[in-house]
């Protein structure tokens, strides 16, 4: 409780950004008043901003601006392998490596049954179509290697049989620069089972 | 970079929150867009509304939404006591413990010459001109213990020299629950310089 409603009620609003708890948020909301009025207006601005002319791309269900994001309308990428991520910044992430050259789908999620999250919330049918339609070769399967992200993983595989493409997960092991004695067991189990020849 | 400029300004945007570095703003924007379109709704509108009502009060210098805030226009306190807070967090700080039931003066920070903050800043003219045409008796120097506070306190202090009104300033001592062995020396050492009668 401020002395002001307008105050209590930014408070609870900035709550809802994730990981912001009622301190954070007044702490958040007298800086705004006190000393970023201008800040204030640029964050209500912007987020309007985005409501508005964010949508999806209807190839790849990424954020964009256009009807087709920027990396499916790219003639430079390799249409032939479709990378499935969880996130958006998910895709930045492994757009920020250079190593992969090929397109994307944006699940946005993962199966979740606590949150309420199921195959339906995902965009399994959009993805199943895609593959339907296009001449897809390989589909690598990125979603993060959390037991939701695994569920996830192994839905999609089994969404998948009898289709024409050939299925691929990222490779699980050691990190670089990863030192065998402070590796947790398991990922270091799975680094010995999926050992490579030289 | 993400693939759409308007979450580029989001994210850019929401870099203006304390604390807030580049990744998680980057989470927060994709959290609006992805999860909760509403919130961010919520968040804009209450932004603007904040920016739009939300005055300071022309006695105390807190935020307000009328001219005289509910403190200051209350009849049952006692307005012969003010207590000098540097922000308007502080002052709900002191008002949760219950202890104090006097008016309040809101600096709206501290001095700091480091950031470019020096007494014109702050409200020291207004405090000054409350005590001649007021009839107060005791002002409460309530600022922090910091660096910074101690020397708004003792700019406070010197600028009062002369005024008809006692200057007082918060106990400074072990706080409750406090274990002496883990107590900072200078915090012990006043705690004895301060000690008092049983």
């Amino acid at each position: 409780m401020s002395r002001s409603q307008a105050i209590d009620q930014l408070r609870e609003a900035l709550r809802r950004l994730p990981g912001v708890g009622p301190k954070t948020a007044q702490r958040m909301a007298f800086h705004l008043l006190e000393r970023d009025q201008g800040g204030a207006r640029v964050i209500a601005e912007a987020l309007q901003r985005a409501l508005k002319t964010v949508i999806r791309c209807r190839r790849c269900n990424n954020f964009s601006e256009t009807e087709l994001c920027g990396i499916c309308a790219s003639t430079r990428r390799n249409s032939a392998t479709v990378c499935v991520v969880e996130t958006p910044a998910d895709l930045e992430a492994v757009e920020q490596t250079g190593a992969y050259q090929g397109m994307y789908f944006v699940l946005m999620g993962r199966l979740s049954p606590l949150d309420g999250i199921g195959p339906d919330d995902l965009g399994f049918d959009r993805l199943k179509k895609l593959i339907e339609n296009e001449r897809i070769e390989e589909l690598i399967i990125a979603t993060n290697l959390t037991t939701e992200g695994e569920a996830t993983a192994d839905y999609l595989h089994q969404l998948l049989e009898g289709c024409p493409v050939s299925v691929t997960r990222l490779a699980r092991g050691v990190p670089v620069g990863g030192e065998l004695e402070y590796i947790d067991h398991s990922t270091l189990s799975q680094a010995f089972t999926d050992r490579r020849p030289w």
